[in-house]
């Protein structure tokens, strides 16, 4: 596209930031003020108030998520996967530096320990002093660890101690983003993942979007179903994306389409969740919902 | 917003149509070719070429529906008013001037005469010439009446001539579009519109969307469950349009929720309807589906 990622630009009154939602699309929002940018040694890292949306956490000059609307991805990334296990006490997350995601996963009373593994210490330091409506506490809740490293280390260390998962959830730079994001959607690493996962463990992955960028979420997929015998794609309209976003659910042992909205009610009353969206009948839809890839 | 609906912008060697989501957020979509342009007395038309997307109708500086696409609209408009009535053999359309909406209502066999009633001749005329992947033969089919008329004027006329429909599909500009399409979405029209129906006819009207327009969205809303007893929401993500479109679903006889996924296939099967997207899963799932409002 003509216009780099996360180029600001002035327009008579307005400031406008420019980001990508596909090859040749653009999408612009109104920044009301940038409270916060830095180059970290992986991405450019900006805080800013959007029109609209609240605050925003902007890397590399893509939204990742607003203070209004973090909710709809956060809730539909973690939730799916959280119930389909049936007793998820581990769980690692890797990314998710925003501390959103931990948020999620620590309202099942199940868990007794969630790792999250972030490259970026500067993204998680900004999350901590700018972005507290996402963690609301997560980061000081006993069962939580935050560990500074790439994922990928992480995992491999995770083989050689034998640690093991219930959940794994990937809230990672889209597959089509800098060059360093392919690994974690390859088939050697889903299988890496697959073997650290308890037998009948569960992973999700956000997984961009399949209608703009097709063939890479068309590879993540096929990447996945080699490693799991269970795979379940849904999508979810994400306001600050500009699209749809897709997930891919995936687990050894829990078939999806087995689980019913009643099922998913009673795991989150026995848990004790409360969420803004997400319940058992938003989990049907999802899961029945067709993806639009064309 | 700081632009100027549909201007265009040429930053470095493209053309991008730029195009409002929201009152505070853009969209650009690379323009390949301008294949018509016009003002009629009620919009500026252009028929362009744009990419990832093929052609595509643009009113007022708003992508109405392109080539790759359009079927998640229109498929998503038409088939669950149509499958909800049990046999629907009269169907009005207002707006609608592409001919998709019409070619999705010809699918059901049951339809005896479909009315497309468009006010601008002149949209009708450049869909005839240069959107044939919309209409398909649409217009020429025995049992479409394409009537070039303001809908409200119409709809005066069927209550004096005591015409009925068993469906009616809105297919009209946003409610928070130009002024004259005030009128259409306010309980007035909608009582009219009620008045015209069959006793179990089935309306469902686009109402654009719930999270930019969300004061808009919900006076529609209201004005539509005060005047019919089983209402229903839903909401659909849309390429081109850069959100998820709402769609507003309602009968005073038959309940949305009451028609489960092997009744809309039967249905469907019946009527020897075929489609890319909609079926009995999606139409659950559509149902099931919460609305982001904010």
């Amino acid at each position: 596209m003509c216009v780099n990622p996360g180029m600001a630009v002035i327009i008579g009154n307005e400031l406008l930031l420019m980001e990508s939602v596909g090859h040749n699309v653009l999408m612009g929002f109104k920044v009301k003020r940038v409270l916060y940018q830095a180059k970290s040694p992986y991405q450019y890292i900006m805080v800013a108030e959007i029109e609209d949306f609240g605050k925003a956490l902007v890397l590399d000059g893509l939204i990742q998520s607003s203070e209004r609307t973090e909710y709809i991805y956060h809730e539909s990334l973690v939730h799916p996967a959280m119930v389909l296990h049936p007793n998820p006490r581990r769980v690692l997350i890797l990314g998710g530096g925003e501390g959103a995601t931990l948020r999620e996963v620590l309202k099942h009373k199940t868990v007794e320990k969630a790792v999250m593994v972030d490259i970026d210490e500067m993204v998680v330091e900004a999350a901590k002093k700018y972005l507290q409506e996402w963690h609301q506490g997560a980061f000081d809740d006993p069962r939580s660890e935050v560990v500074i490293e790439d994922g990928m280390k992480y995992v491999e260390e995770c083989l050689k101690r034998g640690e093991k998962f219930d959940v794994i959830i990937m809230d990672l730079t889209d597959p089509y983003g800098p060059e360093v994001s392919k690994g974690l959607y390859s088939r050697e690493f889903f299988s890496k993942l697959s073997s650290i996962l308890s037998d009948d463990g569960v992973l999700v992955t956000q997984a961009g979007n399949s209608f703009f960028y097709r063939d890479v979420y068309d590879m993540v997929l096929e990447n996945i179903r080699s490693v799991f015998k269970h795979v379940e794609e849904y999508m979810v309209w994400v306001p600050e994306f500009g699209y749809a976003n897709n997930f891919i659910l995936a687990s050894k042992v829990h078939d999806p389409r087995s689980l019913k909205a009643e099922d998913v009610n009673a795991r989150l009353q026995e848990r004790g969740v409360k969420t803004k969206l997400f319940n058992g009948e938003y989990y049907e839809a999802l899961i029945k919902m067709p993806i639009i890839r064309g």
